[in-house]
């Protein structure tokens, strides 16, 4: 059996290089001893490359090419990808892919192409890079009725967040340090903004809970509102800003589902996923807790998680693998802001601030206040009771004399 | 397809109860509509049990009923076990089981019978309770070559050293709260001498690695030495102390396996893994450094992971899963002394100290000392620098004026 890369970009060469350096034992965890690879698809030219002689430009060598059994789409984006692996699979050939966006928005629909045409469609990589996740909960959790996902699901805004955290540094700094070392675009949007982890939990959540979850039903909200003062105030809360997508069954049959910055208590496991490392909380009814941490992005990692999904594959050429979801159905994610929540607020206070907190202390009796040093003296934090997050807000509207400065949501994982 | 459990302990009854639980989802997922339980094997009685109608005393009965073609093992020890395993495998019935002693002194043996009569062989539960690592080991890490495996495999010595470490216990106060909580069996021995930890490790090396590693060959020291003592300098040092199996692959094709308290820095992720939690660092060459944490052992932890693997066998009634390993030969595992390390060492010294640090300074060049509050004035502590292990211990040799208290192994995960 022979296999295709579209797209010659960090991960594609990755996986290239992967098929070539560990070619053996790909090959005899594969049980296919053809399994070799066979073409490269990418726009551009490399000349010198050790792999010039398997480059081609056109897609329709590798769909008209019997030989070809699994094809590994490394492109990302939704155009010209989603074209190409619709008719890949249509053409009866398994797929491999990276691509979040892809999986995020098209996944139950090429998990059905898939599904009719007796093929693959494998997506390991798409989420934790090389951490095993997708695997571990479609089978290994297949025991549990999975209850709640928590993860640190990007790695760019999760070394921003460290930054600030063990240096002291502002946004700022951060971000411009982490595109200095290549962890940020330069164009970082994606990252800071909380869509590619937004990505990243729909793909979670419809593996976990069963039904598709769309990128535009997830409440999404990124780093960029986060300073050193609040860094400064969850420490002396006595944890870590995390930015933390989540989902959780509930009991009504539905689900919610939320990309935000997040106070985790530092004795979590979450707390010490430091710098561009990412991690995934799984809380399973029979398990429990499980954690899953590693490098969630990078060449090598990401791309052996491809190749694993090539081997799964290859041994699964005849039976083909048992994996997929429904589709979603309309007000399946609930307006998160209607689920209880304990809140961290920090305010500026114009007037008389003792007659502000007590103002306060009335409307939202059991708040607890934090401090931090060199905080003027008009400025307070603190943090709510655990109700739902709408009523907090409301509330907060009711007091005179603040002006909200930022708010974080405050997690029990 | 009937399932049959043997041994009705904490594990077994977890599994009935978890099969009766999540009944619909297991059924789902394996792709067998008529995935059932029907016989449960166990010397004792269970009157008034919700399963009493499927209890049975004679192996044979599941033996010879063609119905059944899945037997969970979740009786432990080796006998019976052992002979069940074999005359169920023999008879074309795929086996579960959660018995690490099993595994790790038959696993070669017993995954062979499997492979010749075309049934599967699983073990997921056997290493980690609930914490999915024997299938993200052997499939999703396919693609690496892996280089290293060092986990905290036992949660009694886990609970203990963490009472030692956060509360400033004396090891045998937290044996004895390990037992009260029953985190501790009444003879405590194969936890806290590393018995059960070695076991565990004899399976991973032997998945990752591809031959069989058996117990005897590998080098087993538990915590008993441990004193509070230790805790203080190695909290002086920077990091904790934790009960690590470790097994790596050597340049020779050979490895190196073995089980032993070890001082780990506090920003590591196995540092912070408290209480009866386990995990597992897995190296891989292309993934990096991948951690799985969670509850190793507990009956429903436990119970979900044989679940998992009865779906599993379920799955692939007709196509078996590829899985196994050669049997071990002969001088595989390498003298681990042979091997460079740095040591944590405390001596209690006879004479002039200064005259001995003197004499110890020139003789291990690069030391490091360590200090804690309240040490007699006849004991000091030091780091060495990384060397074989036999070398560093024939140097302490010939150091006059020196008794060693206590060694520990320094680790770089």
């Amino acid at each position: 059996m022979k296999v295709a890369i579209m797209g010659f970009g960090v991960v594609g060469s990755g996986v290239a290089e992967l098929f070539a350096k560990n070619h053996n034992k790909i090959v005899s965890s594969s049980t296919q001893p053809e399994l070799e690879l066979k073409y490269i698809l990418d726009i551009k030219d490399f000349p010198g490359s050790p792999f010039a002689d398997m480059m081609i430009k056109d897609f329709n060598i590798i769909l008209n090419d019997p030989e070809v059994g699994i094809v590994v789409e490394t492109m990302g984006g939704l155009k010209p990808a989603y074209d190409y692996v619709s008719a890949c699979l249509k053409a009866k050939k398994s797929v491999v892919t990276s691509n979040k966006e892809l999986v995020a928005e098209k996944g139950y629909e090429l998990l059905s192409l898939a599904k009719e045409n007796g093929v693959n469609f494998l997506f390991e990589a798409s989420v934790g890079g090389g951490i095993p996740i997708i695997r571990p909960i479609s089978q290994c959790l297949a025991a549990n009725e999975i209850d709640e996902i928590a993860g640190i699901l990007n790695g760019t805004t999760n070394f921003i967040l460290t930054k600030m955290f063990k240096e002291g540094m502002s946004f700022g700094d951060a971000l411009k340090l982490a595109q200095e070392n290549g962890y940020a675009e330069s164009n970082p949007a994606a990252d800071i903004e909380g869509t590619d982890a937004c990505r990243k939990i729909c793909i979670l959540a419809s593996l976990a809970f069963g039904k598709h979850v769309y990128p535009e039903e997830v409440y999404t909200e990124g780093i960029t509102k986060i300073t050193t003062e609040d860094v400064d105030y969850a420490k002396n809360w006595g944890g870590v800003v995390k930015l933390i997508a989540r989902a959780g069954r509930l009991e009504n049959g539905k689900i919610f589902a939320l990309v935000s910055p997040a106070f985790v208590k530092s004795s979590s496991q979450l707390a010490s996923v430091d710098d561009v490392f990412n991690a995934i909380l799984v809380r399973g009814d029979a398990t429990g807790d499980v954690v899953f941490y590693g490098r969630g992005a990078g060449k090598m990692p990401t791309a052996s998680a491809v190749v694993a999904d090539v081997i799964d594959c290859a041994k699964h050429a005849v039976s083909k693998k048992v994996f997929g979801w429904e589709d979603g159905i309309p007000n399946y994610v609930v307006d998160y802001t209607s689920l209880p929540v304990s809140l961290y607020v920090r305010v500026s206070a114009v007037g008389n601030t003792s007659e502000i907190k007590k103002e306060l202390e009335s409307k939202i009796p059991g708040i607890n206040y934090l401090v931090r040093s060199a905080s003027p003296a008009n400025e307070f934090a603190f943090v709510t009771p655990e109700m739902p997050e709408n009523e907090i807000r409301e509330k907060l509207t009711e007091i005179n004399g603040i002006s909200i400065i930022n708010t974080i949501r405050i997690t029990d994982y």
